[in-house]
């Protein structure tokens, strides 16, 4: 791959793993069929896809059944609140799909402070005998905080067991987006205590639009698009056979690597944050500290016009996102930062420096000297 | 591509063209950036995928604005009938997308005679004040036939009038789905007299997954999926890039091609449809024969069991579906030879033959050669 940039925004997009290029080929053209047909090479590419979904399910110690394919995160958290009833708990740092999602409905948010990390007391405090659902992503997308999802997990379980109790018949499920963390962090969703899973291939090294939704085999899910039956009734539509092929690809890589991958984009992160710091003593990094993803670095500049700064960041080959790379936020402050309570000065001076595959101890030195040079010649141009 | 076999399931899936998967090729990997991101790399995707987008508009005579991208027709069907609201008039013949996503909802299905060509007549006594959308397939996926389209839209243009007149506010708008027809017949939108269309590019020699929903601009779409505020807002998620470039130039490449496709297409049924009745002369044919696509041919062997004739042509390498290749449908009589009034053994004995890119005149006749040994082992086998 031609590589004639810094690229520090792994979280918003990722390039394919040749081996994920690779694996999903054959289904573009010689194995085209539809997993629907009745005759021999359409039975086999239907095999190939039911084994590709049963190796995604294997990578979170999930069974096949219980997976189901969408066109990324966004649609597989629409599905899972679509599904539920009652009231819905979530937090003010979420992703807008879910926040979007919940909106309609009757819904808690719960506060986080400045350390980025939701408080299992607060998401206790939030359930109600009504809750159907508590709802929060593993890693946040924009400042990398990682929750503490086995706290959260037993509180649910907890209030699962008073309801059974209690005779109580309201079923209450914990719902996790990972999309962010899946490179970084143990997916298994035993050990994270969930009942439902959102996971998305185009943050992974696999294609974009491609995702899924595991539930817990208990949980109904009622569909969002129906028809031809696909996905045992619950996502119609004719099988993407090359993109969940390069799912499963791509999710067993980053399974595979991602304890060595850790520590390595944790090493980068690390130097980069101590450069900075050094360099700009004012310079402030948001959130947690040690309950962050490994390759994450939000990080601000106060004084400075975090959007200038990306431009000029640009002219010089290194790529990286304003505190905030959401589509639906562009251009206007981000709601996380508001939500942790952040002064705006603050936030506006924000990047969002997410590391990965594209990153070796070469290019993050080089680009660690092109951000002190284009960051001092910001803060000389405003004066600080 | 290799192709070992006689592909007779063009309805069912294509092959990507190899045009498709060198457009696709650069956003798998070198140009895989967001199109939400700030930096010229990310911008210049943006401006790829508008422009993939125009290219789509242009190919059906529609605006860039008025495209929604879609993870194919079911999706699009879908959130097409969701942003309904009153009395939704189809027909009995409608692909499952439709008709389960209708089910929930008041509506009524026109019954459609043995021609399998709608009677627009039929269309108009089934509309009722409360009617706010009427949607037909341009073409059946199952016998072919194609549809009265501007005789259809007229009557909806007239309802509409009349309502304007009698100061009625309830709207009606004409949505088709144009996924079997795309690669064989104009879909020009305002030639056709539509209000919404819906493609799908994994039939067009583009990608599986890939679809889109056109709808009028006075049309609006209430969001089946939210979040992120992607494509407009009516559909959130991160852009599949690569997709829809594909998709764009599969629809320019069948657009290009389809007069010439559909004489050569045509010529070839007409053979394999005359040499098949010639030599079994109680082979029955199934709808119209003048209104029909031109590379579609559902004949009917009554007597035969469909399902080992599809395994017995399979063992001769000759691919081709029942009379319903629908995966929902699988193992059960077709909703639509029903509807048609088609007897039983008749439909039990049917083949959906559709041809495209991967026939000639050579491999046509030599699959016309193993139809008819096959065909006529399997009669001797029934003694008939």
């Amino acid at each position: 791959m031609k590589q004639p940039y810094y690229y520090l925004d792994h979280a918003a997009a990722t390039p394919l793993d040749d081996r994920v290029v690779t694996a999903m080929q054959p289904y573009l053209q010689d194995d085209f069929f539809n997993p629907s047909g009745p005759y021999a090479p359409a039975v086999e590419v239907r095999r190939d896809y039911e084994s590709a979904k049963h190796r995604l399910a294997i990578c979170i110690g999930a069974k096949l059944d219980e997976i189901v394919i969408t066109a990324g995160a966004t649609e597989s958290i629409n599905l899972m609140i679509h599904s539920t009833g009652g009231h819905i708990v979530t937090t003010a740092i979420e992703h807008h799909a879910v926040l979007e999602a919940v909106a309609q409905r009757e819904h808690t948010l719960v506060a986080v402070g400045p350390s980025g990390v939701v408080r299992s007391a607060d998401v206790r405090a939030a359930i109600t005998p009504k809750t159907q659902l508590v709802s929060i992503a593993l890693a946040n997308n924009e400042i990398g905080t990682v929750q503490p999802m086995r706290e959260i997990g037993e509180i649910v379980r907890a209030e699962r067991a008073r309801r059974i109790e209690a005779g109580e018949a309201a079923p209450i499920y914990f719902h996790s987006d990972a999309s962010q963390g899946a490179g970084q962090l143990d997916i298994n969703v035993a050990r994270l205590g969930l009942d439902a899973l959102t996971l998305n291939a185009g943050k992974m090294y696999g294609p974009k639009q491609v995702g899924l939704l595991w539930v817990a085999s208990r949980i109904e899910l009622i569909p969002l698009v129906v028809g031809g039956g696909q996905e045992r009734g619950l996502r119609s539509g004719t099988e993407n056979v090359a993109g969940v092929v390069g799912f499963a690809t791509a999710l067993e890589l980053v399974c595979q690597r991602r304890k060595s991958e850790s520590v390595r984009l944790g090493g980068l992160r690390d130097y980069l944050q101590q450069r900075l710091c050094d360099v700009f003593p004012d310079a402030v990094v948001t959130g947690s500290y040690k309950k962050r993803l490994a390759g994450h670095l939000h990080i601000s500049f106060p004084g400075i016009d975090a959007e200038r700064l990306v431009f000029a960041l640009e002219s010089r080959q290194v790529l990286v996102a304003t505190g905030s790379a959401c589509a639906a936020n562009y251009g206007t402050r981000s709601h996380v930062l508001t939500a942790l309570g952040v002064a705006p000065d603050i936030a506006d001076g924000s990047l969002r420096i997410t590391l990965g595959h594209l990153n070796d101890d070469t290019n993050i030195r080089e680009a660690a000297d092109i951000l002190v040079e284009v960051i001092g010649n910001e803060y000389r141009r405003v004066g600080r």
